[in-house]
């Protein structure tokens, strides 16, 4: 029985959404987690430092040594949740990819794991952006390959095509 | 050369998605203001009271003497700010159908006006109202058809099966 | 009787919390709008350019040309509500003083205002953004003097030592 | 040296923004956490459900046998997130007074913990949460003192007359 879904996207792929309708759809209680909760967990300088995570004017995104440091401890206190009991929704921005993806490996080791690849057309994610209002632009575009590279996956859907509450049906028959 | 445009349609229908890329579309700074405005601006006890708007148990809203009287005055408010030279985008449900669009009609006389009528499946919207996470459970579907009854467009279009973006697209080449 | 208070002060001053409170004491319901208002409703794009609204990295504010237009459209929508019969709370950041004040006090000519200075010690204001946490660092400072010269205020509060709801009793009481 | 810091106090006593401001004046990067970020992780029908969370029109808050599931879970996750290295700020209000402040000892077992009492006057909370807006009328009161009962404090602020800032160089001081 998987104990944690790891959804993992590039920025305005729909992950949010995906998550609120899987929450509402599998029968047991799922935490919901992710790069946003670890973020606003930050200091407001983290968010906009070298130290940090930047958000350059073309829209990538770079973390530096101090972040990565702290979500070091993060990764392993949402393993221990689910350790712990707990089943839990990662969602997340694999900004190294399978690199990424190792480090989550790693920590989540033992647990069983479903790992889902969030895919969606740059353009189409790039005016999704736009029509939420809060994303820099250039951010959806520039993440929406660059996060799948090297990752392996359980499943994978394409939000570009497909409302939140059909992708999350897909990924709970599969938990 | 139209002044002002009025978007009607339910609960998660996409209208902001809509509003924020016809923001972003179209060459000139248009404002952006409607239900979401009016009811942010109120007093926190007319949001849930029998004089203001009442958001019931089964996703039906409705509003109340004080509500209407306020709301009469934010109507002639926005023809003034559109009189005095600013395009503006409404972005608003029609509770009423026809009637609320011959209170707006009758405020902004004379001014070109191009009424847009958002449509969305019912199932699609409550669906999406999950997704966001932020609306009442019945919500959407209750308001879905309601608000277009005996209501008169120059455009309508269909949210269930396209982007914010291409609808703001078709939109911008009817202004 | 009072038909529009209009509060103005700097940045992270409290008049916002000054608001809410005013709408929970004052017997009648008054609409609370202002600059936050406005800047949301523009488009994206007027938030961060020469012709829009400019957040320097000091803290500063600067408006441009286009924002000027809309914002003189929006002070007349808003004083044509007030002449409709609504009773409104105008939250403001005077950027230009007592010259902001001549543009507002020429549209709301004829209409009963109380003018309402709100004053923060600079270094008190700076704090409270920190604690706010969605401020830029410097913008209290930069504004808490600056708003005031030249202005002519039938009230003057200081919420440096003084509550919001305490504020607020005081202004419900010359209202 | 401090690897935990734990605020407890009611709704509105002013946690959230001494948080920031710890952040920002304490030199190393400290992560936030606390109620809200475990409540917004949990599904929208947690939080108001038997299972869950539930908030009366008194303001008085209860939950459930699945809340305190998935809370003891995230309790572990927390301090496991210390243990792998990060510090930590908690951010809470121990509805169960001394008694969870046991569950949270006891996770974090051998980690130093500054344990720190917010309060405030139940009066001026109640009207700080009419400031924020967002809060239930009610809540602040109802929580004033019964999150105190039975708990053991290393150091002990009040906030119904010292600023944000200030209670954070007291605490910074004592980490």
């Amino acid at each position: 029985m998987t104990q944690v879904i790891v959804l993992n996207g590039g920025s305005s792929s729909g992950k949010t959404g995906i998550v609120r309708c899987l929450q509402s759809v599998l029968p047991e209680p799922w935490l919901a987690l992710g790069a946003d909760t670890l973020v606003a967990a930050m200091p407001a300088s983290l968010r906009s430092s070298d130290g940090g995570i930047e958000f350059a004017a073309d829209g990538t995104v770079s973390v530096g040594e101090e972040f990565r440091t702290l979500e070091a401890a993060w990764i392993e206190g949402v393993a221990a949740m689910a350790r712990a009991g707990a089943r839990i929704i990662v969602d997340e921005i694999f900004l190294g990819g399978g690199e990424s993806q190792r480090r989550w490996r790693k920590a989540l080791d033992g647990l069983p794991v479903l790992w889902v690849g969030v895919r969606c057309d740059a353009a189409v994610a790039e005016a999704r952006g736009i029509a939420r209002g809060d994303r820099a632009a250039g951010m959806a575009a520039s993440q929406a390959e660059v996060v799948h590279r090297g990752m392996v996956y359980d499943l994978e859907i394409d939000t570009a095509h497909t409302e939140s509450m059909e992708c999350a049906r897909t990924i709970a028959a599969a938990v």
